[in-house]
């Protein structure tokens, strides 16, 4: 019976092994909301990088640049990394590349792993519902907050965890996660307001909560594939 | 205010600031528990070690040797990490070098803190209260296993930071631990049961879980100074 691991930070991917494992790259605010919110709306790809300079050269390129740090968007790009950003009208049939402060990273610190995806509560159940036909182990990955530990990535890992039918738990994180998703799924959107990165949009006066606790709101499975994030 | 912060592995000390904050070390199963018993069945000291060898030089200074290595005593030591073995006849004023899997490394990655004391359900009550009139900020830094994170230190983090009234909650590992606590303060041997170290118990044949889940047996508050761990 395949099992599900949880790593609550990038920076516990190293005591972990991804070899041979499905990966999810969990960054609810907001990276990969943004990811699964722009594919649905019909952008062609996204190519994750580490740097705002590096994202830059994509524009020559024909690509949209995307470039967010500390939760604002970097002034010169194209958008940052709020989901409404990534409208249809902005991102149809378009290549955009995108770097964050959290989601980027974990993603490219996941490259070991034997097929990555992309995972936000826009498309918890299409995301279980793949990874249950595919079989394979898996780990959830949460991006956290500059490798400190956040209450709605993993309160998104105990959801998917909770959908895995036919999973073995393999560790004390996804028995918490779960716990966690379980306490507040009946009212999630006061739960996650009471987090650290709830606040920091308040003081930046950012309101992206609705759009990525939009259970269900696209059916899209995004994978990571060589250099590129896809819709399969 | 003061605040609590919550790091759920050795792995993530880094990315958090230990200056001028009171740590906490917590390794419920068993080295911070077997260090609370040893000190309250009178043992002077306990010296946290990194290696094994490390820990046999101690015995030409007259000291007890105790070493534990994936749940298991060492051979050729006095003692491993089970705190029965710590009863007041082995102990009563001896000097004890100690080197355990988790919590001694967790204990040595902490060096930086202001001040660092070592918690277990032992002494919880009486370490919240000493750690109320300290009035300084404090990290709760679990031990883990080999820098995953656990359930069972987990929620003594939750446990604990509970009662430290008069302190904010300064980030969402501590919402999280107390949220766990709470769903299972009522259950506490059940759901610790659950946890991938007690499976790890039933396959070693270790039966320490009732005397590590004996909440507040006894009212030391071990600290850690200079170079050992003495009840204050």
């Amino acid at each position: 019976m395949p099992g599900v691991e949880t790593i609550f930070s990038p920076a516990l991917i190293g005591h972990h092994t991804l070899e041979d494992r499905n990966a999810v790259i969990i960054d609810v605010l907001r990276a990969t909301t943004s990811i699964c919110y722009a594919l649905d709306q019909g952008a062609k790809s996204l190519m994750p990088v580490a740097t705002p300079e590096d994202c830059l050269r994509y524009r020559t390129l024909g690509c949209l640049c995307a470039a967010e740090r500390n939760g604002l968007k970097l002034p010169g790009f194209d958008m940052g990394n709020s989901p409404e950003e990534f409208n249809r009208a902005a991102v149809e049939n378009r290549d955009i590349a995108i770097t964050t402060t959290n989601g980027t990273y974990a993603l490219l610190e996941s490259h070991s792993a034997r097929r990555i995806f992309i995972g936000s509560f826009l498309n918890l159940h299409a995301l279980a519902d793949y990874l249950i036909k595919d079989g394979k182990d898996i780990s959830l990955v949460c991006a956290g907050w500059k490798n400190k530990v956040n209450l709605e990535d993993t309160l998104f890992a105990g959801a998917l965890a909770s959908l895995l039918t036919g999973f073995t738990c393999e560790c004390d994180s996804t028995l918490m996660a779960m716990e966690l998703w379980e306490a507040s799924k009946n009212n999630l959107h006061e739960v996650v307001n009471s987090s650290s990165h709830a606040k920091r949009f308040k003081r930046l006066g950012v309101d992206d909560l609705p759009i990525c606790l939009d259970l269900n709101r696209c059916a899209v499975v995004p994978e990571y594939v060589v250099d590129r994030i896809v819709a399969i």
